[in-house]
């Protein structure tokens, strides 16, 4: 790929399936294959969410593959005067297709969205070795992220 | 206070308002005073989420006070085969409750919350000062958080 192509973000589309998405995914965590019929199922439930729940993708007008992809949802508040909250998960770039700023295109397009959607911050959680790149994109550290797995 | 009174653990009703739950967040960060308009209108985005989305409270049955709080949404995934993750955020218990308990007994309602609604994990971000408290809850360091703010 070379650096002319331009690569425009847009919003995940049910026929992305079969355009490599699900594979995708699976560069960043677990993720067996999903049958097309809970992929549709599980986008009909975000989509149901509207502008909360977006997800967004890079497709590589050449190979018809998505190549990048991140997703954002606004969680409603009572604090910060009934204040909304941004939260940036899932954003991975096919290994194949770094060193094209495409992660920082994702971050921007979700970043925006969060800010246009009224969000008074945006957070997200990475590990110590992508904090780098986020602080390239203009956040900062702020806390520390606890989890508790179930399986 | 005594320790033999029992507190429990319950869903925001929209009466909680005239109890004390928005001078509660107070102590937590920012948050002016919302109008009765303000909060109807938010109660009901949050509980058209139905169990996606469930803040809980303790009410201090003798004071009639909202003395602790916390919330946790549920976000789906595609990835972990259309997986789902609990976000816990905005936890307080009143400064003048502390030492009862009742921040565990936050959690755990929220975290068992999570589990039964098919979650496979539990996140939650928090300062360095409160990582041992949610230590004893179960919870483990994991990544760090990052945030961009807009205002």
């Amino acid at each position: 790929m070379d650096a002319e192509h331009k690569f425009g973000v847009r919003k995940l589309e049910i026929l992305d399936k079969s355009k490599g998405f699900i594979e995708l995914l699976q560069q960043l965590t677990i993720c067996d294959s999903v049958s097309d019929k809970e992929f549709e199922e599980r986008f009909q439930e975000i989509s149901s969410c509207g502008d909360d729940h977006l997800i967004c993708v890079i497709e590589d007008d050449r190979s018809g593959k998505i190549i990048a992809t991140g997703s954002v949802f606004i969680e409603k508040k009572f604090l910060r005067n009934c204040g909304k909250v941004g939260h940036i998960e899932d954003v991975v770039v096919d290994s194949a297709a770094r060193g094209m700023q495409l992660g920082k295109k994702i971050i921007e397009f979700l970043t925006d969205h969060a800010h246009s959607m009224g969000c008074y911050k945006v957070i997200l959680d990475c590990s110590l070795e992508n904090k780098a790149f986020y602080e390239k994109c203009g956040y900062k550290q702020k806390e520390v992220q606890m989890v508790k797995y179930f399986i």
